[in-house]
């Protein structure tokens, strides 16, 4: 499990002015925090409020990638501001994300092969997020049909099972992790999974609280990655517990300490 | 999922000596300390040190039951000292525990019908705890066959696929958890299942953190109970997260309070 970090978007109000003003610091901040505390990718979202989002994310590439050489996640509903970003990365990206809607997909998965992508492909389509667990999976089927059909390896494609707040459809925590254990038996190789992870808690107390107990649950259902808050130490201790409880990493006194330093 | 308390258990020092003084306060003072944190049954082991079981188990029920409404778990290998609790049970109570063994199942299994007790079944043998899953559900099965014969209820049947320390054997952690996946799909309705949880930290630092994470774990695979310390309570919030996460308990903003005072 992995944790791609949240905090580069356009939604928080630090990002958003540092934008607007092209100001580097809080965004290069934020990437070398984010990598300190074991993040193994960075989100870069311009957020909704950026004027010219396809300048907005190629800057957020230029700046990102001089604090830090994590690899980057590109967040846009806006495929134009994904391809202007995808231009200049150094290394492989991340796209986030595409709906099982067939001309985003189309559009999406060729830039991904284009440029050597990771996906995340999302568990919806044009009617909105099915309810059950049995619909998503029949939505990622599309996914890695269509992944498939532009010849990109299938553990390249996150599929996104989807999270909607406890507080609002709480039938929907065990429908994910139902979701998140049937994608697995797709294929061989599985598609990867992953999640937006603060979504479970959001307009609830105790949200940290919320956030760690659901991440290492899906995590025992076959989870591979989030989008968090890299910089919630007990978000971080709870994964890399729950890694070792996985036997995916060797158990020693300093297991945490590790973590971080190794950046999974 | 379910906490049994195990904190009145010879192998306590203040246990230990409150049997052999026969003085009911430490005893009574642990039985209300684990209803007050929710815990939801007592698990009572008069420990490897008590010179007579019988009379010591006998005792043990008796000053429990003048200060916890609680059912009572009677946790010993001694069957006699088992039976003689049973008998002055004053609700139904659970047996704790008998292992795959054809006389120990015959027994226990016969004493369960007798006081209408729930019974943990060990998902071992004579020959020790099986390494990987299948071998523990086919020892799963032969507790349910027994269970059955006895025309007992199955889901008076909890399950425990033996928990051993994440230092010791790591990749016995994904094995318990299939285990406890598989155990699900024997019958409909299916056996319950449970796990010795401090088992899975002895030996190790932040013995509180793995034994939480992994509770929770296990409860998206499908743990019904665990014997546990009740009086954890940062293992008490995390259980009850992950209740509100499998849309087990309704959620409400102050969800964890309310567990506290229903003592699941």
């Amino acid at each position: 499990m992995i944790i791609i970090g949240e905090r580069i978007n356009g939604m928080f109000s630090d990002i958003a002015r540092a934008i607007r003003r092209r100001d580097p610091g809080p965004v290069q901040e934020w990437a070398r925090r984010q990598e300190a505390m074991g993040a193994a990718y960075l989100d870069l979202n311009v957020g909704p409020a950026a004027a010219d989002r396809v300048a907005a994310m190629r800057w957020l590439v230029e700046v990102t990638q001089e604090a830090s050489k994590l690899p980057l996640c590109l967040d846009s509903t806006d495929y134009d501001a994904i391809a202007a970003g995808l231009e200049i990365c150094k290394g492989p990206a991340m796209i986030n994300s595409v709906p099982a809607v067939q001309e985003k997909m189309d559009r999406v998965f060729a830039m991904a092969a284009r440029y050597g992508a990771e996906i995340i492909g999302l568990a919806m389509n044009e009617t909105g997020v099915p309810r059950d667990a049995e619909s998503r999976v029949a939505l990622a089927v599309e996914l890695v049909a269509n992944c498939d059909a532009h010849a990109i390896p299938i553990d390249k494609l996150y599929i996104d099972p989807i999270v909607l707040p406890v507080n609002v459809g709480q039938d929907q925590g065990p429908a994910v992790f139902e979701t998140l254990r049937q994608i697995k038996l797709l294929s061989d190789p599985p598609p990867k999974t992953t999640l937006g992870l603060s979504n479970i808690s959001q307009g609830t107390k105790n949200r940290e609280l919320i956030n760690r107990i659901f991440v290492v649950m899906a995590m025992a259902c076959g989870l591979d990655s989030a989008i968090g808050d890299a910089c919630d130490e007990e978000l971080v201790k709870a994964v890399a517990t729950a890694r070792i409880l996985l036997n995916k990493d060797i158990y020693c006194d300093s297991y945490v300490k590790i973590f971080y330093n190794q950046g999974r």
